[in-house]
C-alpha cells in the first residue's frame, strides 16, 4: 500500500461514476489521490437502451460495450483503478460474499473518503440499495473480527453524488466541489459515453448550474469565487475540524 | 477594519454562547480570530430565576448582574468584543431598526462564519426567533441598495449551535470541533455563571461526549484524533471546497 | 385557587374546542378537572358562512351567535370556564399585550395540561399561529422575572388537537383518549353549533373511526379495550414516567 | 368581471416572476387565461447590485428601472396585467392593510390557480414570508365575513414555483408544465432583465433540464413526450379529479 | 392487447383493494379502462383471525374462503382480471422469480397508472414491503434489458392508496377521486368481505369524510362539487401536464 | 405462564442492553416484571475491538467472553431471563426460520411493552436492521394463522431505546424513564462490560444529562421531580389513555 491518499466510488452502474463525480475523480487524481472505482454491474440491462435497440444484441455485447465505454471514461478522467463486479443490474443484488467482496476492496483501498448514490431512488432501486451496502460493508470493514489481522478501516466520509432529479430524491448537497480546471476531462469522459448521448447536454447544464452555486456560496457579487463548473455532495457523517 | 478573520455570535440572552460554544470562540481567538458575541438580550426575565429569587430583585438589578456574568465569561474565553442589544426577553421581537442594527453590526465585523440557535425549538421560542433574525439580517446584510457605499456582506456560513435537547428540536450536527486545547477557558467561563450553577456539569458532560463523537468520527478505533472535549454544529449553507 | 387538577385550551376561534377536544374536555371535568377554554376569537370573519348569508347580518350579531353556541356547547360539556378573547379572526394576531393577557390566564390556571392546534396548517394560518402563540406565551408563564412574585408555571404538556385534513397538516396522534362515556355529552355539544351543520357527521365519524384506532392499539383482536369513540392528541414535549 | 379562466402570481421582486413562472404565464396567456402578476416590490435594494455599482443611483432610480424591465418582460410573455405594490424589500414585511390589499386583488381575479415562492429559504427570508403572506391572504378571501357582499373565493391551487437552489429548501417539484410551445416568449422575457445577465444561461439550463424531466416522466424512452423546455412546480393543496 | 386503457393494482393482500381503492376501480372500469387486481397473498395468516377463530380451520380453507370473498368483491366492481400470486403473508417475501412474475404482469397490463401501499407501515410490514416491489418491479419492467423484445414499460404513475392509520404512516394525500357515482358497487363489494364486518363501517366513515376533503378541495362553500363519496391517493412521481 | 407483567428487549449485540436500557430493565425488575433479554449476537465481530488485539484471539474465544460480560451484566440489573440467538454480527442477518424464533419468543414472554434499536442507524446496520426485524415479527406474532392455536400478540408498544449519536440517526426521545433509584445497578452492570471501558464514564454522562431534561420536562425550577438519573425511549406506537 503506498502512502497516498486514496478515494473509492461505489457505483451500482457502469457509467454513473462519470456524471455524477467525474470532476471529484479528475480532481483528486491531479492532487495525488489514488481514485478507484468499483461498478457493480454494467447497467447492461437497465441503462443500455440504444444498444438493446440493435438488431442481434446479447447480454456479453452489451456488457462488452459498456465495459469499454466506461474504461475509456475512466482513462480520460485519469482514474487508477477501475473494477468491475459483474453482480448484474434491474435488479441489483447482493449475496454475503458479494458484500465481503466489497468489504475487501474498502480495505484494500483503505479510503480517504468514499462515494456512492443518493439514500432513496423511487425511480432505480438499485441506486438506493447500493447506498444501504456502502454503509453495511463500511461498517463491516470496520469490525476488528472481519478477518482478523488485516487492517481495519478508520472512519472515511461518504460522500452521496448527485442522483438524476434531485428534488424527487431528497437529496440535498451540502458541499461543492469546484471542478473547472478538470472540466475538459470530464466533458472528454461524458462523451466517451456514446450510448447516452442524450445526457451530455444535461450533465453540463448541471455543472454549469452547480457552478453558479458554487458562485454564490462562496461569496455571491462580494467576492464569490469565479467557478465555472462544479459538482455538489451529500454527506452522510459530521466532519471532524480545527477550524470552522 | 483589520486583516484578522472574524466570526459573529448572535446570540438571544446573555448566557447561551458561553454553554454552546465557548470553545470555538476561544479556539477561534487563539488562532488570530477577531470574534464579536452579541447578546440581543441578558436573559433578565426568563433565564435568571436564581437571581429572581432573591429579595427585592429588580430588573435593572438583574440585568447588571447578568451582564457582569457574561462579561466575565467573554473575558474568561478572550473574547474581542461583546455587546448587548438590550431589546428584551420572554419575548425577545425586532421591530425594523432593531434588525438594521443587528445588520450594521454584521457589516462591521464582517464575519467569516456566523453562529446563532437552532432552527426550531419549542421549550423557548426565542431561540428560534432569533435564527430567523440570523437568516434575515444575513439577507439585508447582502444586499446593495442598503446602505449603499457600506461593504456588503459576502457568503458567511451560518453555523447552528447545541440547544439544550437536542432531539426535540431537530438539530443535527454536522461538524464537531476539538475544543479539547481550550477547555479550560471553556470551563472558566462556565464558572462565571453564578446563577446557573445546575449547568455546569451538564454542559462539561457534553463536551466531553461530542469530544467521543469526535474520535469516533475521525476513526475510532483505527486512528481516530484522541480529543478529549468538542463542540458540535450544523451548518445552514454548503460549504465550497477544492478538496473532498 | 383551589386543589383540583386543571386544563387549559387555547383555541383559534369559538368552535374548535367542540369538534377537536369535546370528548376530552368532558371525559376530564367528570374526572373532576376544571377546564378552562379561551377562545381568541368567535370565528365571526371566517368561520360564519351560514350566518352571513342571511340578510342584515353585521358582524356583532355573528359574534353574539357565536359566542352563544359556543357557550351552549360548553355547558353541554359541563366546562368550568370559557373565556372569550375578542382578538379577531382572518387573520388572528396577537400583540404583546394580548400575549401576555394569555400569559395571566395560563398562570391563574396553572394547568395540567394545555391544549391548542397543529403546528402547521396551510388552509388556516390562524390555527398554527395560535399554537406558536400557545407555546411562547407557556415559556412567558415560564419566566421567573415576568410579574415577579406570581406563581410561574410548571411544565405541562401541550396537547394538539385534531386539525381538519390531517395528513395535509403533517399532524401525527400519539395518543388515543377513550371518550365512549361522555360521548352523548360531546354529541350534544356538536349540535350546539347549528351554523355548521355540515360538519356533525364527520366528527362523528371521526369519533368512530378513532375509536377503531383505540381499539386496534389497545390490543385488537387479541385482547383491545371496546371503546367505540375516541380523541387523538399529538403531544409536542416528551412525558416523565415511573413505568413504562 | 371576465368569463375568462384566470390565474395570479404573487411574486415578492419585480423579476421573480420571469425566471420562475415566465413559460406558465405564456402557455396560459396563449390558452386564453388572464394572467395577473403582482409584485410585492421591485427587488429595488436586494436584486439590483448591478445597478447599485453605477454612479448617482438612488432608491427611485432602481425602481423605475427596476420597473422598466419588469413591464418589458411581462409584455414580451403576454401578461394581462401587472401590478407593482410597492412594499419594499429586504425585508419584505405586510401590516394588515397590506394584506387585504392583497385580499382585494384575490378577490378581484378570482383566479384558477395562484402561484408563489417556496415554503422555505434560508437564503432569502422575503420569498418564504411571501408565501406565508399567499396562504394567509388565499384564507382571508375565503372568508364570508371579510368585506361581505363581495364573492369570496373558492379553494384555487397554490402552486409554488422554483427557487434557486431547489435542495436547499425543500422544494420538491410534482407537476411539469411543457413550455417547449412558449419558450421563445420566456427567453426574450428574460433578455429584458438587462440587470441579471448573468442568470440568463442558468434558467435556460433549468428549463432544458426540467424538459428532460418532463421527458421521463411522461414515459422516458418508451413514448414520453418530447418536451424540450418545461417548467416545475409544487401544489399545496390536494388536487380533485374524475380521472386518475 | 387491446386500445383500452389500463390500470394495475399490486395489493398485499387479498382484501386490500377493497378498502383501499375500490371505488378507484369501479369508476375507472365505469370508463372503460380494463383494470387488473394482483393480490400477492390470500392474507390467510395475518387478516383471518374470524376464520382461525373456526373450530378446524385449515391453511387451504382460509385461502379458498378469502378468494371467495375477493372475487366476489373483485365481481361487484367490475374487475376485468384478477391475479392471485399465493406468496404468502406475515411476512410476505419476494425472491427474483416472484419479482419476475410481477413484471411480466406489468408488462403484460402496460398500465396507464399502478396502485400499491404506502412507503411505511409499522403495523404490516408486508405492505411497505409490497411498495418497495413495486417501484422496483416498475423499473425492472422499463429496462430494455429484460427479457429484450418484450413491450418495455413508459412512466405510469404509481398512486399509494390509503393505509388504515394514515397520520402514522406519513401518508399524505394529493389526490382527491370522486366516487360518489359508483359508491353503491363499492359498498357491495365492502360488504364481500364477510370476514371483516368491523371494518364495514369504519370504511364507509373514511368515504365520507374523504368527500368533504374533495368539496373543500373543490372550492368549499364558494363553489365546491358536492361530492358524497370520496377516495384519497399519494402520487410517487410528478405528473406531466399542459394545463395548470 | 405467569400472571406477571413482562418485557422484551430486541439486542441486536450482546452488550446493547446494558447501555442503553439497563435502568428500564432494573426498574421494571424492581416493580416485579418478568424481563426477557434477547440478543441476536454477541457482537463478536463488531464490537470487541479490545478482544481482537488479544494475541491467539478466535471467534468462539471472543464469544464466550461477550456472553460472560453479558450475563454478568443481566445478573447485576436482576434480569429474569437473557437468551443469545447467536446469529452473528456484522452483518447481522435473518432467514424466514430465524424470524420464527423471534416469534416464538414473543409468544412465549407476551410482553406488555418491547423494546429495540433507533429506526435509522448509518453507523451500524445491524441496529436498523434488528428494529425492521422486530416490527415485522411483532405483526407475525399477532396474526392467528401463525401456528394456529398458540396465544396470539396483542398490541404492545415498542420502545426505541438511545444509539450511540442520537442526532445522526433522527432518534427523538417521547419518554423520559426515572432510574435514580436504580443507577447503582446499571453502573454496576455497565463495570461488567470490560471490554468496552471507554463507554463507562459516556453512558453516565448521558444518565446524568437525561436525569436533566427528567427534571425540566416534569417541572423545572417550578416544581420539577428531582431525578438524579434517567433514561430516553422513543415510542413508535400511539398509547391509549384514560387521563391525558
Amino acid at each position: 500500500m503506498s502512502d497516498k491518499k486514496t478515494a473509492l466510488i461505489l457505483s451500482a452502474h457502469a457509467a454513473d461514476f462519470v456524471w455524477r463525480c467525474g470532476g471529484a475523480i479528475a480532481k483528486h487524481e491531479e492532487m495525488g489521490y489514488d481514485v478507484t472505482v468499483a461498478c457493480m454491474s454494467f447497467g447492461e440491462r437497465g441503462e443500455s437502451a440504444k444498444l438493446w435497440k440493435q438488431e442481434g444484441m446479447t447480454l456479453d455485447k452489451v456488457k462488452t460495450a459498456r465495459r469499454k465505454e466506461a474504461e475509456a471514461a475512466a482513462s480520460a478522467l485519469g482514474i487508477t483503478n477501475i473494477e468491475f463486479f459483474d453482480l448484474g443490474d434491474y435488479p441489483l443484488e447482493f449475496d454475503r460474499d458479494d458484500k465481503y467482496k466489497v468489504v475487501d476492496l474498502i480495505r484494500k483501498v483503505q479510503p480517504n473518503f468514499m462515494m456512492s448514490h443518493s439514500r432513496f431512488d423511487q425511480y432505480n432501486t438499485d441506486h438506493m440499495h447500493m447506498t444501504q451496502i456502502a454503509m453495511e460493508t463500511r461498517m463491516i470493514a470496520q469490525a476488528w473480527g472481519h478477518n482478523p489481522g488485516e487492517k481495519v478501516l478508520g472512519a472515511p466520509q461518504l460522500y452521496l453524488f448527485e442522483p438524476h432529479q434531485t428534488e424527487q430524491m431528497g437529496w440535498k448537497p451540502n458541499v461543492f466541489l469546484d471542478i473547472t480546471d478538470v472540466w475538459d476531462k470530464k466533458r472528454a469522459a461524458i462523451e466517451c459515453m456514446q450510448g447516452q448521448e442524450h445526457l451530455w447536454k444535461y450533465y453540463t447544464n448541471v455543472a454549469e448550474n452547480r457552478g453558479n452555486h458554487f458562485r454564490r456560496n462562496s461569496g455571491g457579487m462580494a467576492g464569490g469565487r469565479p467557478a465555472q463548473y462544479a459538482e455538489g455532495f451529500e454527506s452522510v457523517y459530521p466532519t471532524c475540524v480545527d477550524e470552522l
